[in-house]
Order: structure tokens, then C-alpha cells, then sequence
């Protein structure tokens, strides 16, 4: 299929004009995340179907089942958002963690940390902190 | 005090070595983390003791108990200082990661997220997605 | 000329409220590209003349013909603002990218290859993966 | 397999300690690139073999055959590992590059356009241009 | 207090809605800053009270009297803001800085060196140069 | 000339190897800076003598006499420089403002403003702070 819309303001590709490929996308993530729409960044996404495939299967791997919570999961998500400066990935990470049981003392602590982090890590940098041989 | 050898490589001041006040820092963030020994970070904020009281009233305040727990906090430390690119940060907060308990696994897998995301923020940003509606 | 209105919301000055020398700039780049009006960078720029001219020589001695093609050229340009997250920079560049022949596969590779380095650079720096000796 | 070595200074496993999964990854690695060696962030990968196998899966996809030619994408994959101050990136990526017949000059060239992408990005920013309508 | 409305679009507080040690807080930045108003990165803060207190601790010690003039200071704040893309930051302490005096010229030459800091920070890290011993 | 060497571990060009172009560029450095040497920087960038003359004459409009006094101009470099986490530019600039008479004091209290705005950066950006009327 091509991707004849991609594009800095990329169209977003709704269920009912989808591919039966980007439709099968589109069922998996409903099916897994158990809710009933697709958000903009899969529509936006769909203009290029195998990335579309491979972003998906990225985040089903990472973001599933493992060695940590999913709240903690999507928490970290947030954080690294913040310090990037992606409203949209703050907004849809966000939500993803309220629904996931976040409340709004760990949304801030989290964000305390981004902060502090993002304090310190310059600190650190600007005044050039050798490693000591215990972290080694 | 003054912060007479603060600059781009900053001398580390040794516990032997520092003023009252220095020490009295030292001393609270040894109970406090119980352990004997001061890292660098500290040793080389030490140059410039307001900033080093500061820094420790923050850190003390953030990283303690609160609404997260103690490895989440950490592993939200490490996951903004892998963007950041902080490698002093990595090493000491990827220590008190493992001291509370961090497993390999589950470092590989905070690290697997804050790649993970690092990558969706600039495909979000690259396409230019609208925040949906049900996000705000 | 001065440049009064500058700050974080500066006006646009348009071609005819133009001085002189911001004219000459704004006919030069208009030549240089071959169209007839000037993007609101350039008429931001204008309020700091000496500003304008240095950042359109550097734009035309870089962006001109050399030992790249124009369109790899715009995508490195791309490439750079998605991983900084500046939204006009994406859209001025994207256009001129689509001036220059981009198709929406390309659009859709470049930005592809953006979000798996920014992926991998993290990936790399949360490991510590010292450089190999047959890179150096 | 567990990654039992994982952390801020992860060790290399070598293909001579390498379990069968992970020399199955490593032999399509050198197949694919027609190469007798793998370099270090595979090794380090390693630890974590269903990182190792996602990340190979999805740079093979990408970075593979498709709508810009071999070298573009490692020019663009360095232009982002500079902005990102990734050095081992730069280092291995840079090495791709020449492998594919980048010159002096379009390193030259490329990271001059890097370097001023960065510059405008930040002017755009601090003035807060709109974006054009022509653009939209 | 509790963060009820914390998240990522969060409520603002306003005076005649805050709890009393919220009002101590305001009342200290007005005084502080001898104004009769609050803008909303307080306002947002206000939600977390601890949080409050603690930044504007850190904002009144780091940007009050000290080795630099005041105007000197916003400068280095704004520079920092445009580089990490902050659009609020740069509107808020480009405000302040124009309080204390700034000229468009000077903004205008601010905004200069910021954008040829971001350039040569990425030649310089793209060509891998090593530190002068003159400079260690 | 060709830029031969040009790559990621880019050699240095010491003057008595240079061409009578590079040569010209060295000693407007030394005459400019009053100085009888050459840092790295430069040698590295001589391997591509246009893009060594392009950046030469852009430092020096940038840098020289103008709006803002000369140690602060070296603050705002080193400033940006720590945010992004340029060990040589924190290193050469950091150098040059203390020939122009940063004391440690100066140093600790721009590195103290840089960490809190890369703070209250990411605080903003994480609670999506509007931006208030009074600033646009």
C-alpha cells in the first residue's frame, strides 16, 4: 500500500477507509488494550502500513507483560516524554497511566523526578563528575 | 564560603578536607542513604555549599517516601539520564537502582521503554498528530 | 536599523514595510530559490538585519549545490528537526523537501530512520557500549 | 534466557559464549551485511536476547532496501546520533557510511547542515514564528 | 493537600480558590517580585503545594541577588529555555528579562550566540574533537 | 582543498601543515583573540576550509563587540553548551570567560540557573502550563 499522504501534517486514516492490513492492525490493538476506538497516532501512523506493523508490534512486546508493572511502565513512558517535549506522547501516556491506576500524587512525584533529574544531569555535565570506581 | 575552584572541571572535596557546614551536608546524606561514603556529585558541589545544601534539600525531599515507590523513583532517574545522555547519572542512580533491589531484567526493560519512546516522540512530532479530544 | 519588536512573539515585516537592506536579502532569496515570497523565518529575522543577512548566507553557502543532492540535503534538515521537535522547522523543510521531489515513501523512511536512531542512541548510552577499535 | 548482566556498563558476549538464539541473531547480522565480525552494541544487546532480536528485526526493516538510497540513510542516522551527542553512534554509523561510499566531503557537507539545522531550529523557537499557510 | 487535578493538563489555582499555604507562597511571590499578579506556572504548581513551595524555594535563592545582575540571569534562563524548545519558559522569562531592561538588540544578540552555540556544540561533537590540554 | 580526512575522529591541521587559506583563517583567530594559538576546534574544522572560514567569520560577528558585554556572551555558550552536554564546549568557552574574569562564583551561580531552568523546563512542559495574556 502506499503512503501518498505522509507528511509533516500527516492525514489520519479512519477504520472505515482503512486497508483490510491496517484494519488488522487496528483490531489487534483494540483487542489488547480492550477498548473500542484507535487514537490519532495509530490513524497517522497508517499511511505507511508496514510501519504502522512494526511500531505496533514494537509496543506490544515492550509494553506488555515483564519484569515491570504496566503503571511503572507507562509512567517511564511520561518521563521521557517530559524531557522531550512531546505534548501528544505526555497527553496519550497520560491517559494510559490514569487508566492503569495512576493517581495525581504519583503523576506529580513523577514529574518531580523529571525535573530534579533534568537539574542535576547539567550539574553533573557542567562541572565534569568523574565516575567513581564504585559505580564501575 | 567561597566556590573558589568551581569551573568545567571542578576539584572533589574530600570529607577530611571540608568546612563545617560541607560536613554537616555529608553527614545527613550518609544517614540518611546509610552508607559511609559520599559519591562525587556531592564532593564536587561541595565547591559551592549553598548550591550543595540546595541540591540535597531537593534530592532528599523528591527521592524520599512519597506516593512511589523507591525503585520506580530510581528507574525514573535512570530513564531521564539515558536521554539525556548522563553517564556520571546513569552509573549512580543505575547503582541505588540495584541497591533497592533493581534486577537486570528489569533494568533491560526500563532501558527498552526509554528507547521505545525516545523513538514514538519523534514519529508523533514528525507527523505533526492532533492531541485527540479524548486525551484532554 | 534597529530591531525594536524583537523578542519570543517577534513581527513579521513584510516587503513593502522593508528597509533597503532587508529588501536586498528578500529579492536575493527569492532569486536564489527561484520563487515569489518569502517565508515568515525570514520576515521574523528581518527585525535584526545583520541577523537576516548572516543566516541567509549560511543558509545559501550550505543549502547550495555541493557534494550532496539538494533533496538528501532537505531531509538531513528534516531529519534534524523532528529529533528537536520543532514543528514550523518540519513543516519549511518538508516543503521544500516536496519541492525537491520527495515522495511520501521517502518522507516515511527519513522518518522512520529518525525515530530508530533516536531509539538506538539511548539504547546504546543506557548500555555504556564502548567504541569498537575497527570504528576508531 | 535471563540478562543477568545487564546494567550501566553491560558486558559484550562474544559469539564463542553466545547462546544458539543469540548466535542465530549474530549470523543473520553478518549475512546481511555481508561482514565476518559483529561490533559492540550487538554484544552488549545481547544480555537481553529479546531486545537483541527486536532491535536487529527492526533495523534490518528499516535500514534495508526501500525508497532512499543505502548511504542517505546512514547520513541520516549519523545526522541524528550528532544531534543526539551519541558518540559511539556516530563512530559506528559514520563507518556504515563510508562503507557505502560516503567521501570526506559529504561528511563535510552533511554535518555542516547538522550543525546549522540545530542553529535555526533554536532562532525559529526563540522567535516563535507561525508556521506559514503555504506550508500548512 | 492533595494533587486531585494533577495531570497532564492541569487546573490552575487561583487566589481566591487556594488554601492558605498556597496564599503564603503567592504572597511571598508578589511581594518577592513586587507585582500583584501570579502567572500560571504557579498557578499550575499550586495542585502539588509541596512542589510549590519547594521550586519557588529554588527559583527565589538561585535568581535572587547574587554574582550576576539580575538581567544576566533571565538571559541564561531564556538561552537554556529556547535551546530545550520551551515556548512557555521563553514568553515567561523573556517577560522578566524585558522587566529588567533587556533591549530587543540584546534579545536579538541572545538569540544569536544560543543558535551558534547549538551549532558549533554538534560540529564540534560530530568531528569528535579532543580537549585542548590548555583547557583541562 | 579537499576535506580528505573529514569523519567522525576527524585529525587535526597544525598550522605549519596548513594551506595559505587555513593559515589566513589561524591568524585572524590570533590577532582577533590576541592569542598565539589555536584550539583544537579550529584544527579539526580545517580539513573542510570553507565550512573553518564560514564559521570563523560567524564567531566573530557574534561574538565580538555588540549589545551584551563579552563575559556574558561567554556565560550564555557555556550555558547552552551544559544543556546539551558538549564536554569540549563547556571546556573551550568555560576557558574563554575566565579570561574575560568569571570568577568561580560567576560559574557556579550560571551552572546553578541552567540546572533549575532545565528543571522548571520539563516542570512546564510536563503540566501543559497555557501561556498566560500579561507575556504574549
Amino acid at each position: 500500500m502506499s503512503a501518498e499522504g505522509m507528511g509533516p501534517s500527516t492525514p489520519l486514516i479512519e477504520y472505515a477507509d482503512a486497508s483490510p492490513e491496517v484494519r488488522a492492525v487496528y483490531d489487534d490493538i483494540m483487542a489488547t488494550r480492550k477498548t473500542d476506538w484507535i487514537n490519532n497516532f495509530w490513524k497517522a501512523l497508517a499511511n505507511d502500513p508496514p510501519t504502522l506493523q512494526r511500531i505496533w508490534s514494537n509496543i506490544k512486546q515492550v509494553m506488555g507483560p515483564g519484569a515491570l508493572d504496566p503503571l511503572t511502565k507507562e509512567l517511564l513512558y511520561v518521563a521521557v516524554s517530559v524531557t522531550n517535549g512531546c505534548s501528544y506522547c505526555i497527553a496519550s501516556h497520560g491517559a494510559a497511566a490514569r487508566n492503569k491506576g495512576m493517581t495525581s500524587a504519583q503523576f506529580a512525584e513523577m514529574l518531580a523526578i523529571v525535573g530534579l533529574a533534568n537539574e542535576t544531569n547539567r550539574l553533573v555535565t557542567g562541572m565534569g563528575v568523574p565516575i567513581d570506581e564504585r559505580f564501575r
